[in-house]
């Protein structure tokens, strides 16, 4: 059976922040519900390009050269290799897209490192 | 440089129904916009599933055995090889997410095949 899903459903069966939660599968690739509060660490992912798409809110993600604002409506590809850290003033409901088991902390290591498989 | 996208602004560059406009690429995966109204054809992605999300409006997707409904704030994924037929009562505008270089219609060749490769 193919079901829809509905984001707004998805987020509101969880509630802790930084803490990827996976709601699809395309082919080798997955869609993620995270929220987001304060300041995330920086890291970078080697093996591939991220896909942030604002559901809610607004956030931040600073570059080594530059910080770019994402508010709702809006997404951004962060570049396979590029360190960058995402942060959000208030609590922000975003989706990621990104291929399987990649974790959030990309090469870091972390207290704040979630696990990657994760369904709601 | 990375930047941001607006789908809002994206949409209002294009007027066209029935023609992906690519917006994003990560990796091999493209994010493609279109307007949509009426019915679609039937057809399939041999190679690939395929994911609608729906950003304004409401369409309705046509399986063999069912028929679901979509509205603002969803999505689905329409797995590979599943014949489809997307429509749209009032136009509606999504987002799709698939691999570089698949074609609207799938296996089916027909005069609303639209290019592949169109950005805006």
């Amino acid at each position: 059976m193919t079901t829809k899903i509905n984001l707004k459903s998805k987020f509101d069966k969880f509630h802790e922040q930084w803490s990827p939660k996976i709601i699809a599968e395309m082919n080798d690739y997955q869609f993620k519900l995270v929220k987001i509060k304060n300041d995330f660490i920086w890291h970078q992912h080697e093996d591939t390009d991220e896909v942030f798409i604002v559901v809610e809110g607004k956030i931040g993600i600073e570059f080594e050269h530059e910080t770019i604002e994402i508010n709702e409506g809006e997404m951004i590809v962060v570049p396979k290799g590029k360190k960058h850290r995402p942060f959000a003033k208030k609590e922000a409901k975003i989706m990621l897209i990104e291929p399987k088991e990649v974790v959030n902390t990309g090469n870091i290591e972390s207290e704040i490192t979630a696990p990657s498989d994760q369904w709601i």
